[in-house]
């Protein structure tokens, strides 16, 4: 049983979940009131060995890349990043605990989700975190789920894809949430879904398209895609963008107007399902399940 | 530079949080303000071979434990567990995930935490679990801090302490979440500080004199113990009962009135720092150190 099916298995138990759970388990946060607030809640691991190079990665790397995953799952729902709690798994004879508390501190206060709590083990294994991330939404428009893609609207991506790997993007990349906030402003209502392109282009719009009952339809010439990344395949392998995959009703803007960041239109959601891209010579390649690879059983 | 200097790092980097933040890092759990609502934040992590034998512990008892320690936390403060999220990091080849996510569900249904996210994933190293647990106050009282035991104060504790770890009781312990808001509840401004006594009565006395700036003095022969602990040494040395430790102006009752949990006087609150006791022959013994040992550098 690999990492998806697992994280079904989450999914598929979330039953009778009391009332101020307004979303449970399967979209980028669980959508939670307390009292007239909507906090957005969420946690990710990061695992030496297998999300980050051990031998290679600095601690500041190894720490934006552990809490800009959470930060950026509350960017997909339109959500400001407000409090954190971080765990640490340190091997035997690990040496850098306080630098790597100090980069993780430095992050948080970035990214405005300063660290509340935590706890820090040691015990056999590579170097792992784990960051738990607690969002707001600020915004009139609401959480924006992956559910809400509707047939004909468009779709659309935040910035460039492609050889995060490679190129190291991987451990460096912007969480894009003043982008999401922003698009939540501007859009209103005529933001569908959202979600951040953790695992690629085909897996993530699978989950959108899924989550929506649509079908996602995809130009794989028009993809943006960063400097030296051959074609739209680069999109859909490393997954790890971190970039912003949504749909809207009309046009949307041709950029985040507080930020520069560049908005792409690359396809359009129909009815049916699935996830497909056309290419450049025309032919219809079903994309869903290609991505990043969570590991077999 | 073992796991209790690294915890006080992050408390000690702990510095301009918003004004949202009622209690940061340091006590069991950090409070937070959502609108009119106070919210418990904790996290805790178990590591396969540090906190559970790998071998001998049942998938039942690994949840129990992991689920446990974080819903212990919460009753530490008065508080009621609301919302959990789960991580799981799996050996290659584990074959029990379903198994564990079920165990994990039944425990967070049990305890009043249900699930609403989580992550998994397969990594090198034992099998470990992180689980954050969201809590709410719901009493006038409002959370119960380590820093509120007051000269003068009884010292009590709930159950009886010693030997969790020959007897199994450190994976099959009742967070004490009915009796730390019943005494919340029923003592109100005469409860003073409380924790819930995971490292042993030395070590977490300590933390309470600390957060505190008193004296805990205690008598060892008062003590209430399980069958088959010797004397008060073996109150010191394992931790992981899971019993709260409190303090309170006048008499406390001997019971929780809900649960029959028996409450007993250890000692009292005196002015001063540290954290000591007097054994049956009277001779004052310095206990602030004793208690789980938390890895070396």
């Amino acid at each position: 049983m690999n990492e998806l099916e697992l994280l079904r298995l989450i999914r598929d138990r979330a039953r009778d979940l009391p009332a101020q759970v307004k979303v449970g388990p399967g979209d980028d946060c669980a959508v939670v009131a307390f009292g007239d607030v909507q906090t957005l809640l969420t946690v990710d691991q990061l695992v030496g060995g297998r999300h980050f190079d051990i031998q290679s990665a600095t601690l500041g790397q190894v720490a934006h890349k552990a809490l800009g995953r959470s930060v950026s799952d509350i960017a997909a729902m339109g959500g400001s990043p407000a409090l954190s709690l971080v765990t640490g798994l340190f091997p035997p004879g690990f040496d850098d605990g306080d630098a790597l508390l100090e980069a993780l501190t430095e992050r948080s206060r970035a990214w405005s989700c300063p660290m509340v709590g935590g706890d820090i083990a040691v015990g056999d294994g590579p170097l792992s975190l784990t960051a738990t991330v607690i969002g707001e939404v600020r915004t009139a428009r609401g959480p924006v789920l992956r559910s809400e893609a509707r047939e004909g609207d468009g779709v659309y991506v935040t910035g460039r894809l492609g050889g995060s790997l490679a190129s190291g993007r991987h451990l460096a990349f912007e969480p894009r949430v003043r982008e999401g906030a922003w698009l939540s402003e501007a859009l209103g209502d005529r933001l569908g879904a959202m979600i951040d392109l953790s695992d690629g282009l085909g897996l993530d719009g699978a989950r959108v398209a899924e989550a929506s009952g649509v079908r996602i339809v995809l130009e794989g010439s028009v993809i943006p895609l960063h400097e030296g990344v051959a074609d739209w395949r680069g999109a859909c392998s490393d997954g790890e963008d971190y970039e912003l995959l949504f749909t809207a009703q009309g046009a949307a803007p041709r950029a985040c107007d507080e930020t520069g960041v560049s908005i792409t239109q690359i396809g359009e959601v129909t009815g049916g399902s699935g996830c497909v891209l056309f290419d450049a010579q025309g032919a219809e390649i079903d994309i869903a399940s290609m991505g990043w690879n969570h590991g077999a059983s």
